[in-house]
């Protein structure tokens, strides 16, 4: 039997180094399915190899009994002596520090970039990674239902955040995905806006987009509702309406074999077609993962190909500077073709709190 | 007047650049003062400027008006415009990716590494900087306090953590400074612990480690107490009593002038000397700052001076593996050539619930 996996020789034979080494945290996981803060995987033709220190050694050797990954006590000498009968390394070129790799060339290596060969096969989800991820948006949703009954006027952007934080951790999320972002009224018109002090009134809208970790995998979700509707919101709502049509049409007609530039111009151009071509500012969507941001793309710069097994956000939005700014995002894969959503119990209609 | 300020023209002519270039985010938000997750720092013999992106620029130049920081909208493309007339660049190795490496080369640059005078910088806090960490420090205690109430049988050690963290968020903390430890019973004996779905019991040793970031600065603090007494804890109150005069006489003795060694032999040899050598299984502290871990470090492997400003950790620990841990930390800093520690509001003594 060869000693690494499938997936793991297609990507050692794809580089075309002789060995692999490994620092990043998440390429770690990726690799051994074994989550650290610390330690190194070590690829030979032959084996694949987890170097953890003491912390991590007895239950790395412990869950990675039976696969095929191998566990050894050590640190970076350990991790180092592995690799040292082969010259030519392969490393992840965007993820390891320049000072990282002058020591491997003070070791005598020379590396090549083994990244994009990752990254191509990170690209399609096993049935394990989509399981983690759905559940990662489960729990997402369901924090989300239990914060909107605790909404009350008065609370701060950042109370409200840490709020629905709190609940996602409470439900078994080992953490957030990327910050919180809660905008009440005109702050949703900036795409990135950053959490502040601003006070929830009586006819705000709220646009949250936040998601949280499960296993390592990502979620991404991003709703925007009225707090109470003080009928000055025409606008707002048929706004809303022509987001969530994008957003919806997106879904529907999304089909593998499609680029990231196609699928991006279903949402674009409807919306160009109301009117809105130059208030929706960003692409409509990226990647989601093990990384909260990794390929496919789905912009008009994207040429990549969209196949089954992948997981992206379908997040088209409209910003009236200054005034309003509405966003609609589910995480969803491709399954038999089609686009099917991770999200299945949050409303994504104009909620009127 | 010279448009660098003194730290940062210090820096400058310590690295011998002609320019240098900065993308990561601690040390744009160090240089700059200006937080955020994207941008560019440039720093040429002239002037420092921050390049910061639609999101960003605003902010940016109404924060930094005033300052000696020229603020321009952009990303890499303009970032790089501005080191076109220089070959020798600055780039902090530890904190550069191999594949920018090969993007400055690409444009013709050599570099060096401008990380060693930027950590020498870095070392020594300003006053601001020191109230920004005090901030972080009274937030973490201030949770903590109220956090003891709450405690219940029955709550897991996720959830506690996970309580904790929304204190500390509701406090006004815009984060964690790392992944809140927190082990119930045995579960202390192991240094680094991974907070898992351990319950809380009667007469649990409860260790936390834990804290957050104010203004981008880090605390870091860890209380070692008992959930109940059932009576069968001598052992645990002894070894308790240990710790805290190792970490007692390490704040009494440390003095500005010693080496990060000398200052961890004050606690290991007091270990020592109640025949707890072996039991001291890490390193006295590490410097604490926009980052969790940095220099200096108090280790038997430093060689490093303790001077007044600088800020680091304080925490001896002793673990019977697979019985008991028992680690007291505080974040402390040199003033007038002795240490003083952030922490003023929590016992560090054997508190029992």
């Amino acid at each position: 039997m060869d000693m690494l996996s499938e997936n793991l020789r297609k990507i050692f034979d794809e580089t075309g180094a002789e060995a692999l080494f490994i620092e990043s945290g998440f390429l770690r996981r990726y690799l051994t399915g074994f989550s650290s803060t610390d330690g190194y995987v070590v690829v030979t033709p032959r084996e694949c190899t987890l170097v953890a220190d003491l912390r991590y050694y007895e239950s790395a050797a412990k869950q990675l009994r039976g696969s095929r990954v191998r566990v050894v006590q050590g640190g970076c000498r350990e991790a180092l002596m592995l690799i040292k009968p082969y010259h030519t390394i392969g490393v992840p070129y965007q993820h390891v520090s320049v000072a990282a790799l002058r020591l491997y060339e003070r070791e005598g290596h020379e590396t090549v970039d083994c990244m994009p060969a990752i990254a191509r096969a990170m690209l399609i989800k096993t049935p394990e990674e989509l399981a983690n991820i759905a559940r990662a948006c489960e729990i997402a949703e369901d924090a989300f239902l239990s914060l909107l009954p605790e909404l009350k006027e008065g609370m701060t952007e950042s109370e409200t955040a840490a709020l629905l934080e709190y609940k996602m951790r409470s439900l078994g999320a080992s953490g957030v995905s990327f910050d919180t972002i809660c905008a009440f009224g005109e702050n949703g018109s900036v795409p990135h806006y950053e959490t502040g002090t601003r006070k929830l009134r009586f006819g705000d809208p709220i646009l949250l987009d936040f998601g949280c970790k499960f296993n390592g995998y990502c979620s991404d979700i991003t709703r925007t509702f009225l707090f109470g509707d003080d009928g000055k919101h025409e606008e707002f709502k048929l706004l809303h309406a022509k987001v969530l049509m994008a957003h919806e049409l997106v879904k529907e007609r999304v089909a593998a074999g499609m680029t990231g530039r196609e699928a991006d111009a279903i949402a674009r151009n409807y919306l160009h077609s109301k009117g809105l071509k130059d208030c929706f500012t960003h692409s409509l969507g990226h990647g989601v993962g093990l990384q909260i941001h990794e390929p496919p793309y789905l912009s008009p710069r994207s040429d990549e190909a969209l196949e089954d097994g992948m997981v992206f956000s379908d997040e088209p939005g409209v910003y009236l500077c200054g005034k309003l700014g509405i966003r609609i995002e589910d995480t969803v894969t491709i399954r038999e073709g089609r686009v099917v959503s991770f999200m299945t119990k949050t409303d994504r209609s104009c909620l009127i709190l």
